[in-house]
């Protein structure tokens, strides 16, 4: 079998099956306390210590996640920094310092070798990080990965849902995939971190929070909605795909209402511009990098309540209340896109 | 400029220089202890905790780091776990976690995955090390990264070698070097794992641990070292280079003696056959994952002395002891190789 017709997900699986006999959860000594399946490992370094070290890696490929048709590497190395720092921020925790990889062609000017960092460097800035560690290498295409280390006092998982409590996310949805559908028809960089406002068909005040959260996402900090999650995780393969890893977890199924999905006015022009289903993409749109928490509050400041947690099931419903057909679609390594 | 006019060390020194600032020596406080420029990264999570907690990541690219015309996949996830916990034994530390990420084309077999994944297993249990975490993606080759997280009470630098001290090194040098030089010869897998005797020109009891070197290299373990060592690194890039890496953190200078190399019968007997110098593959033969340190006392259980740590500059003498003229030759990314 080959890995396309695996699946990630299924990999993802076998893995978290095979090296969970290693990985068993011990609470209160010192040591392990999760391994493989949440956004972030966790370590407990000595026993009785009340803080955890979280641990998280991501990585990116050129032609898969990125192309420097329309990504600049000042955009590129900010992002990098960000995708890493949401796993820690997802867990609760605070983003300490990463450790980075970097893989290029030697014929990399380093212009742009040193733009890339000096994004990594604005990002580590902007999340108070620390850059203490990497390798470089040479290779065909760009691969990029990263490490992110951080801390919590108490760490928030996916498996903490409840039947009746109430789903929530922060800000916008669907900008990230409107942001990359807007960019693949432009196919050319947009200079967004130095404020170069291009001539677009729509107005760049409203286009330029989904362009941005394509290209520079900003993770999302937890501090004001740890005190009533109860289950969180970070958007990055889209809301559906997301939604059913936090509900695997716990156990659990959910109702999402269509009608209270925050959709952004850049979200709405866009998708009319270029004849897309602004719900599509906030259900299934990928990289969002939003929070996505469940607490037994129905209004949570600063986040949007889509849904309800309940028995069995993930079930997307209309302002009516009717049950509404879709596929939990989303972004998949070594899937067959439909 | 290309990176490859620049040099990996280069870029290497302008990162260090460029994220020192973010990353101060704090020592006895809680936080960062060290951060970019030696085998791992250390982080003291608590103030007051005597135990050190130290992070490294490495990466292998495909028709860089391996050829999967002779390496097995089995063989390369040993490799990838053994080069990331060798950076941890450089310390002086355990290791006890590991991060991966997996980037494969999708027409990957997953058997060949699941093979992977068996030599990462094996290798994880001979150090005791957990999987904890880890990212898959697709990719045009396989790329792949890890992050080892270890601990020490104690950790040993680069930076502790001072004149008159004596220079160790354990094992054997050059191995790993003419193990490759072996294996691109003959072009094709050795199932070395399943104990398969290939029909080789040589005596498989003699070349093996040659080929074992560069195909499933061992980490050292530092325990019966830590207590002499004044500084240590692992030999990733070749002898030569990284004596100039400790010498220069040291800021001193290097003796080495070219009859107090250790050579195997493997290596002097592959070097006759493929008209190769012993000699050269040992002083800048990459991969070997030895351990090189320093001590005052000359003789060390386990370990050769091959030298003497002096005031400056790196020396490379004769049994007459004069000096031999040599170039700091091994393995560096985007150097142009002579």
């Amino acid at each position: 079998m080959k890995l396309a017709d695996a699946g990630e997900l299924h990999l993802v699986e076998l893995l978290k099956k095979r090296f969970s006999e290693e990985s068993p959860e011990r609470r209160g000594a010192a040591g392990l306390v999760l391994g493989i399946g949440d956004d972030a490992a966790v370590i407990r370094p000595n026993r009785g210590m009340r803080s955890h070290v979280l641990l998280t890696t991501d990585m990116m490929v050129e032609g898969v996640h990125f192309d420097l048709r329309w990504t600049t590497p000042f955009q590129l190395g900010y992002k990098l920094v960000s995708v890493n720092v949401s796993d820690i921020y997802a867990m609760g925790g605070t983003p300490e310092y990463l450790l980075l990889n970097f893989a290029c062609p030697g014929s990399l000017d380093l212009q742009q070798y040193d733009r890339f960092f000096d994004g990594v460097g604005q990002a580590l800035q902007k999340y108070s990080v620390k850059l203490i560690g990497g390798d470089i290498s040479s290779s065909d295409k760009i691969v990029l990965s990263a490490t992110a280390v951080g801390s919590a006092s108490r760490i928030i998982r996916r498996c903490g849902a409840k039947q009746g409590e109430f789903i929530h996310v922060t800000g916008h949805l669907g900008n990230a995939a409107a942001g990359l559908a807007i960019m693949k028809n432009l196919r050319k960089q947009i200079q967004i971190e130095r404020d170069a406002v291009p001539n677009l068909q729509l107005p760049w005040d409203v286009i330029e929070p989904v362009i941005r959260r394509h290209l520079m996402p900003d993770a999302v900090r937890p501090d004001t909605f740890v005190k009533y999650a109860t289950a969180m995780m970070d958007i990055s393969d889209g809301l559906l795909i997301d939604v059913g890893r936090l509900c695997k977890e716990s156990s659990v199924g959910a109702r999402i209402r269509v009608d209270r999905l925050p959709l952004s006015q850049g979200l709405i022009e866009a998708s009319g511009l270029l004849k897309l289903s602004p719900v599509d993409l906030a259900l299934s749109g990928g990289e969002d990098y939003e929070l996505l928490f469940t607490a037994s509050e129905d209004v949570i400041p600063g986040a949007t309540c889509i849904g309800e947690i309940t028995r069995s099931g993930i079930r997307v419903v209309g302002p009516d209340g009717k049950q509404i057909k879709h596929h939990p679609k989303g972004y998949e390594h070594f899937a067959v896109q439909d």
